[in-house]
Parts: C-alpha cells; sequence; structure tokens
C-alpha cells in the first residue's frame, strides 16, 4: 500500500510515497511558487504513483477548525498569493484519493513519534525554532488540537534583563516568536544568526527564552519527550544550556529523570515533516 | 443506575450519587480528618446505595502515570497524613465496583463539560483560583493528561511592576500559584482576600497575573471554554478584569468572538467537582 505525503513549506514542497512502516519509496523536493503551479507540480509526482491517501502537512497559519466554513484554508500568512489559498478543497479537487491535513510542525510531531525520537513513549512535544516558533503534540497517538491548531510560538515570556529588543512579533512584545525565532535574532543583530555563532550572549539569551517557554509547555502539557528542531537549533551547543536553564526554572517542582533524553534533537534527518504527513492518513 | 462520586478535597470531602444524567439523588459532606477515617466514612454513605462505579476527583499532587508503582497514590502534600497515602488501591479494597480517580480540577471540568456552561463545546479548560491554582482540560469529551496530571498552576508569568511579592511557592519565584493563589494574596498583604475587597490594587494585580497565564494557556490549548471558579473567583469584579487585559494580552493575533461566552464562572454550584467524578465512570 502506497501512501503519498507533503511537507508543504514557506519556502519549500517535500513530496513523498512511503509505505505505512515509515519507508520513503520516493522523493521529490521543489521550491513554493504560485498557489496553483506548485500543486500541479506536486500532482505531476504523485501521477507517477498509485497512492491510496494523501497526507499533508502546511505551513501555517491554516484554519484547521473543522466547524469552520474556511475549514482547510490557509489564513493570514505574509505570503500574499497563499492568503486565503483553499488549500485541502484544491487537493480534494486534484486527488481522488482521500485527503488529510495538519500543521507542518504537527506532522513532524508526528513523524518522530512514529518513526524515530519519540517511538514508544505516550506524549511527544515538537518545537521547531526556525523564521517563526510553533509546536505541535502527539498524545497517545493523536496530534492534539483545540478549536484550532495551537499557537504555542505566542506564549510570553519574561525578558531577558539585558535585551532591550521590543519584539519582533506584531502583536505581542514579548511572545517567545518574537523573542526567539530566527527572525528575532536578526532583527535585534542586524545579522543572520549563523554570522553570530561566537558571540556567546547571543545564545545565553536565546536559551533563556526557550527554556521558559519550554517550562510553561511542560507544566501545561507534561509531555514525555521535547523535540526542538529548525534552522536556529542547528546552534547545537543550544541543547545543553536550554537544558540546564530549564531544570533552574523547573527547580526540582516535577521530577526529570534524566533532561537528556527529555529534550532532544529531531532524529529523521529532514524526513520527519513527509513521514509525519504519511501517517496523518492512519 | 447508580453512580457514585466523590469530590475529596484538602478540607472537606462531598460523596454523592446520582445518575448518569447528572442528576443527584444524595449528598453528604465532611471535613477531610485522617485518611483510613475520612475513606471509612465516605463507605459509610455508599454502603446506604447499591452502586456500579465510583469515581473519585482528589486533591493533589496525585501519581496518575499509570505506568508508575505508585499510580494512584497522594504524592508529597503538606497534609502530612495524606503523603504517600494509596489513594486509589484503599478505595479499590473497600469497593466491589470498579473505581475511577483523577484530579479535583478534572473532574470539577468534565462536571462543567457534561452537564454545566460548557455543554456542547468540543474543548474546555477549568481553572480553580483558591488555596492554590490549578487547571483540568477536557477535550472531546476526556480529561488531558500527558505523563502525569497537567500542574499548570506552575507555568511562569512576568512580575507586576508594583508588585515586589517574592512569590509564595517554594520552587518558583514568578509562577501564577505563587503571584496569585489565595495563600499569595494573604501573604503578601498580610490578609485575606475576603479582607482586602476595597483595595483596588490587590485585584488589578490579581487580573493581570491571571490574565498572562489564560492568555498562554489559550495559545497552547485552544479552549473553546475556560472556566474560572475558587474561592478567589468569589470576587466577581475579577472576571471582567481578567477579560479586559487578556484580549489586551491577545492584541488581536487570535480571533475571539466574544470574551464574555470564553471566559466565565462555573455554573453547577458547587456540585461541578463530584458530578465530574460520577462522570468519571462513563
Ligand atoms: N546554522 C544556523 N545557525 C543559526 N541560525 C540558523 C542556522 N541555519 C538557519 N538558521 C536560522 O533559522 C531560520 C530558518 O529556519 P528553518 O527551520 O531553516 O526554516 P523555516 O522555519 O522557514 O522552515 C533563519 O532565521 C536562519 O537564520
Ligand atoms: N469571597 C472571597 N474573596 C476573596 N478570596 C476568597 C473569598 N473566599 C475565599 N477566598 C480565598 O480563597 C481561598 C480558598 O479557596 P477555596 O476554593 O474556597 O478552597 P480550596 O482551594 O482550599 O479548595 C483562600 O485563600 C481564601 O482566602
Ligand atoms: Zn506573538
Ligand atoms: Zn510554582
Amino acid at each position: 500500500m502506497l501512501i503519498g505525503g507533503i511537507e508543504a513549506g514557506g519556502t519549500k514542497f517535500v513530496c513523498a510515497v512511503g509505505d505505512e512502516n515509515g519507508k520513503v519509496l520516493d522523493k521529490v523536493s521543489f521550491p513554493t511558487g504560485d498557489p496553483d503551479a506548485t500543486l500541479a507540480e506536486a500532482k505531476a509526482f504523485f501521477d507517477q504513483h498509485d497512492i491510496t491517501a494523501l497526507g499533508v502537512g502546511t505551513f501555517g497559519p491554516v484554519d484547521l477548525n473543522r466547524h469552520s466554513d474556511t475549514y482547510g484554508n490557509i489564513l493570514n500568512t505574509p505570503k500574499t498569493k497563499w492568503r486565503n489559498y483553499p488549500l485541502l478543497k484544491k487537493f480534494q479537487a486534484d486527488y481522488s484519493v482521500p485527503v488529510y491535513l495538519d500543521t507542518d510542525v504537527n506532522a513532524a510531531c508526528l513523524g518522530e513519534y512514529n518513526y524515530g525520537v519519540s517511538r514508544g513513549v505516550d506524549s511527544c512535544l515538537y518545537i521547531t525554532v526556525g523564521t517563526g516558533i510553533g509546536a505541535g503534540l502527539v498524545q497517545d497517538g493523536k496530534v492534539f488540537q483545540g478549536r484550532n491548531h495551537s499557537e504555542m510560538g505566542h506564549i510570553l515570556v519574561q525578558k531577558h534583563e539585558e535585551d532591550p529588543f521590543e519584539g519582533a512579533c506584531p502583536s505581542h512584545g514579548s511572545c517567545i516568536e518574537g523573542l526567539a525565532s530566527g527572525t528575532a535574532i536578526e532583527k535585534r543583530y542586524s545579522k543572520k544568526g549563523i554570522e553570530l555563532v561566537d558571540n556567546e550572549k547571543v545564545w545565553e539569551i536565546e536559551a533563556y527564552y526557550l527554556a521558559q517557554a519550554i517550562m510553561n509547555y511542560f507544566v501545561v502539557l507534561q509531555p514525555e519527550k521535547i523535540i526542538l528542531g529548525g534552522g536556529v537549533m542547528k546552534q547545537e551547543k543550544l541543547y545543553s544550556m536550554i537544558r540546564q536553564q530549564f531544570m533552574e526554572l523547573l527547580n526540582g517542582y516535577l521530577q526529570v529523570e534524566n533532561v537528556n533524553e527529555l529534550i532532544v534533537a529531531p532524529s529523521l534527518e529532514d524526513e520527519q515533516g513527509v513521514l509525519g504527513a504519511i501517517a496523518l492518513c492512519e
């Protein structure tokens, strides 16, 4: 049985066919362009395969409220051509098989849960620290969702006393996305993260914010595993800095047997998104 | 069919028998004393009724991790006689019917979800602001739980600039329980909340903290309904103050059609706990 999966990112689309064991059999990737053209490119790939279902993990924000008229539409994205694009309806029109839609980060979480570093646990939180910050939770094998997908990137944190930056989020002065995303780093220092590798203060402040957000997610959701992915986490020293600050914030209130096992990197070499998209079809 | 429910509070026990429609047919309440004696008093009540199942919503912290050897035990409570008390095992030994255990606030949430103000919604968060602060989420009819029950009272918030209080939580300088519980109010002002009714600053600070916590719960969990209960919320003016500050913090990032419908008081006249305990058996 072949299943199709798409990681529909703001920068690139990854399309794959795989089986229910998480084995990718064919894969293609291309830049995200205009919506209809991009979907046509995906279709050309899947036309070569006999898939029985299609799963899509998409960039957002996207309307995932099943009671909504605009269910499955891309919402208010800075990518103007995609704004209000009826993504799910377009896929449903293009394919004769069932289509399952969720966010990119929820799909990545499900990928790691089914096939990666969080196999065997009951609950897993996946946080992506890239252009923005987003997170998804899989609990007992299912993606968690309230009235819509979660917006964990907009949780509020305490400002670092040496950080005068007013935040990069247009809505909130001190949400984690506004203070710790790749975009926030770039705006604060007028340099990209990769150019700031040797500036220790940058990563101290970054870890300070991420540890706070993780502390808050942890007490609310109590996941067994917390995966940190995304471009900014390529700075691998962040993992140990975040773990240490997280344990200081938690301050023994809840037991954590081994923080190195709790807070980890993704394990699927950038295939977690597309594997999770495939897993959405189960 | 009769079902038994117990709201096992730190101060008092409420025992009730009801039917599956949420109708309470008999009820009794008595102070919480030594563990064995208190359970015996509950047993004497239920011996008069022919119940088919027993649900218990208990004070905490309690071990609800099903993989744990101490599953169902009370954990490190200040009530020393109850510390490490194997609550669930004792109930199971006392009764020949199935016993279901959860936290008091999760039970209250389920009570309101099934029979109260959040009937008909898919997800509901119940926050209790009393001696401590706790919260529970019901999603699609089920109590949400990670590796253990959530500890939402220990989410971190930003200090109010006019609040020099160092917090009442022994672990965290700025968690919501440490800054906004009834205990925190008492410690900060050396007076009980009820004696501070006319001091506007008290309630401005209280609303400031609670609005922050709610903002964070909201972006993470996206509940359709947020119920605020507990002794401190008897100060009814808090509801409108919290709603206003919450909307300012959210700052239009997510759409809220009517905040007066989103953030509400409990509706079951202090029976939500025992009704929820009964509903745990479903
Ligand atoms: N090695 C690196 N070190 C620090 N920051 C990085 C690194 N690589 C990428 N980034 C930052 O991560 C962000 C992009 O994140 P990424 O996860 O790759 O993309 P996206 O979030 O758009 O899917 C950019 O802000 C970029 O500057
Ligand atoms: N009318 C009131 N106004 C303000 N605070 C109150 C009021 N009634 C009770 N409280 C406070 O609420 C706390 C007790 O909360 P409650 O929910 O009644 O009990 P518990 O949390 O122990 O179950 C105490 O700190 C008390 O001072
Ligand atoms: Zn924000
Ligand atoms: Zn605390």
